[in-house]
Parts: structure tokens; sequence; C-alpha cells
């Protein structure tokens, strides 16, 4: 039994990494309205009785593909922080690495996603949780990179603001380049940091 | 002529305004996907002649609608601005003005033509020519709002992370209420605007 489970079981994974990545590539290229289960299964190359199986309606498949790819980009987002500079110019590399994450694809599915949800009420507690918890893990991980004191009046509010104003970034970039305007934008908040934070 | 010539054009404009408000309502409840020149022209009470006659298609009519509303709502935010206190907190009541503004349906509906353009090429072109031209009009106002001198280094790009940021916020609000969050943020950003600007 054990033999012929452990591999079913690494199948069973590897099929849910093709569903949930062939289903960010289905909400970046045709948006939540535009992506099916139909088209995921053919894009993942996927039966659509094993899509069926793992992820039954296309709420649970766009919720896990986010959570996935949220938290695969957290873990690389990490491991990348681990080669930023310490001292002068670091605050600048963390607010590069941000805004390179709030511009990417995995920002655009996000989007798709909670944008359904506003107007999807049964879709919306599950995505208002997902963000929680997206958010929590997000919020620490840039209070760990700028080495915030969040016991220190207003810093807390300063981390907060750095997220916001990457969100708003990455919205000004989903249909057009904003990427000269946003490096300058950066540049003066790193000064800001600078002065309020650590 | 004259005579019937007036009424005419009032009762265009009129028809016109009532579209364009129903397409608003529309985005807000049904989102860009569930909005339909169908529902639209139920919505506002207009045969669907007279619609396509003002409106041809969907894009027409959504493109029209968030000019509109987001014209309109500039000019209030000037009316509104003019009573809003001079010196010690001005700045915190303007960005509340932002933050409202940034939170509206407005902004919803602004939003969902925003990310409905993102995966829609033919649509992408016509949203960027309108974004820019709102953005240049928002950036103004709250250049002057703010009293903000762009010739003095960094305070252009203040009053654009100032946007940015309450764009972000815009976002964090759609799938729940962020009111208080968003609170003490715009707080701690009205003390980072006080010392970097004007």
């Amino acid at each position: 039994m054990t033999t012929t489970r452990v591999p079913q079981e690494q199948r069973s994974r590897a099929t849910r990494r093709r569903l949930l990545e062939a289903t960010v590539g289905c909400l970046v290229d045709h948006g939540y309205a535009g992506t099916s289960t139909t088209l995921v299964s053919e894009r993942a190359g996927v039966s659509r009785g094993a899509q069926l199986h793992h992820y039954p309606s296309k709420a649970d498949l766009v919720l896990a593909a986010v959570r996935h790819v949220s938290e695969q980009r957290g873990l690389e987002l990490r491991e990348a922080a681990a080669s930023l500079p310490q001292g002068a110019g670091r605050t600048r590399a963390v607010l590069g690495m941000l805004g390179d994450h709030f511009t990417s694809p995995v920002f655009a599915a996000a989007l798709e996603l909670w944008v359904a949800a506003r107007s999807d009420e049964p879709l919306r507690g599950e995505v208002a949780e997902l963000e929680q918890q997206l958010g929590r893990d997000t919020h620490r991980m840039t209070v760990e990179l700028l080495g915030a004191d969040e016991s220190r009046p207003g810093e807390r509010e300063l981390v907060q603001a750095t997220l916001d104003l990457v969100r708003g970034l990455g919205l000004a970039n989903t249909i057009g380049d904003d990427s000269a305007r946003r490096a300058r934008v950066l540049d003066r908040w790193a000064e800001v940091l600078e002065a309020g934070v650590g």
C-alpha cells in the first residue's frame, strides 16, 4: 500500500499545482469573467474529471490559486530579502521589491479575484478571509525588512501606508507601464521612511 | 424651429444623464461583466432605441459614464474644498476628502472599468486616455488643495504618492469596511505631508 500511495499523492500534488498555475495564467490573460473551469483544465492539460475532483467549482479554483501563488511569492520575497543590502540603500531596495511584487502577474490575478468579489456576495466572505491572512503576512514581512519598531508611535501606520502606497502603484500600472513614475515616487518615499522608521 | 429644438436638446441631455447614472449603478451592483446595455436601458427607464442612439455599444456607455461621474465628482470636490479649514487641520481635511472620494461608488465604477480594460485590448487604449485626463485633473486639484509647490524638490512626488496611497486605500476598502484603519493611516500621512509640503 505505502509504495503505491506515495507516488499517487505526489501525482495529485503535481496535478493541483498545474491547475493552480493555469488558473493564474487564465486570470491574467482573460480576467475573472473570462476564466472558466473548462479553459483552466485545457490550459493545465488535466482532465475535467481530475479538475472537478480537486476543485469542484470556479470559486474553489480561483481562491486556491490566488492563495497558492501569493504564499509562494511570499516565500520567494523572503529569500530575495536575504541578499538585500544593509544600511544605506536598504529601504529603497525593499520598496523596489514590494513595487515589483505589486506589479507582477500575481497581483493582477489577485486584483481580478478582489474585484469580482466586490459584487459577488458569496465569494466576498471567502476573499475577505484570504485577504486578511495574506495582508497580515505581508505586513509582518515588511516590518522585518524595514526593521520597523511598531511599539514606537507612528511606525505601524507608516508600514501600513507603505503597503497601501504600493497597492495603489500596482493599480496605476494595470493598464500601462508606469515604472518610470513609480521609481520616482518610491525614491521619495524611501526618504520619508528613512526619517520615520527604525 | 427654435422653440421645439431647445426642449428636444434638453430631453436628450436628460436621457443621456439617466443612462450614465444607471450605468454607474449597474457597475457598482453587478460589476463590468454583469453590466449589459439591456440592463442599463431598463434601469434608466429609457428605450433600447434611444440608448443605442446615444451610446451604440457597452464600451461607449461605460467610458462615458465613468468620465461623466468623475468630472461631476471633481466639481463637487472643488466646491466642498471651499469650506475646508485653513491652517492647522487643513491637510488632514484634504486627505479625508480624498479618502472619501476613493472609497465612493464612483471609485468602484471606475475600478470595474480599469480592471476590465486590463485584459481587453481595444478597451485599454481608450481607458488609458481617460485615466491620463482624470489623473491630471485630480493631481492639479490636489496640488492646489495642499498648497504644494512643485518647483521644490520632492513635493511633486509627495503629491503623487498621496494619490497612489488613497488609490490603494480605495482598493483595500472594496471587500470590507476599512474606515477605522484608513483614518489612522491618513492621520500619519498628514504628518508626513505637513513636514514635506508647502
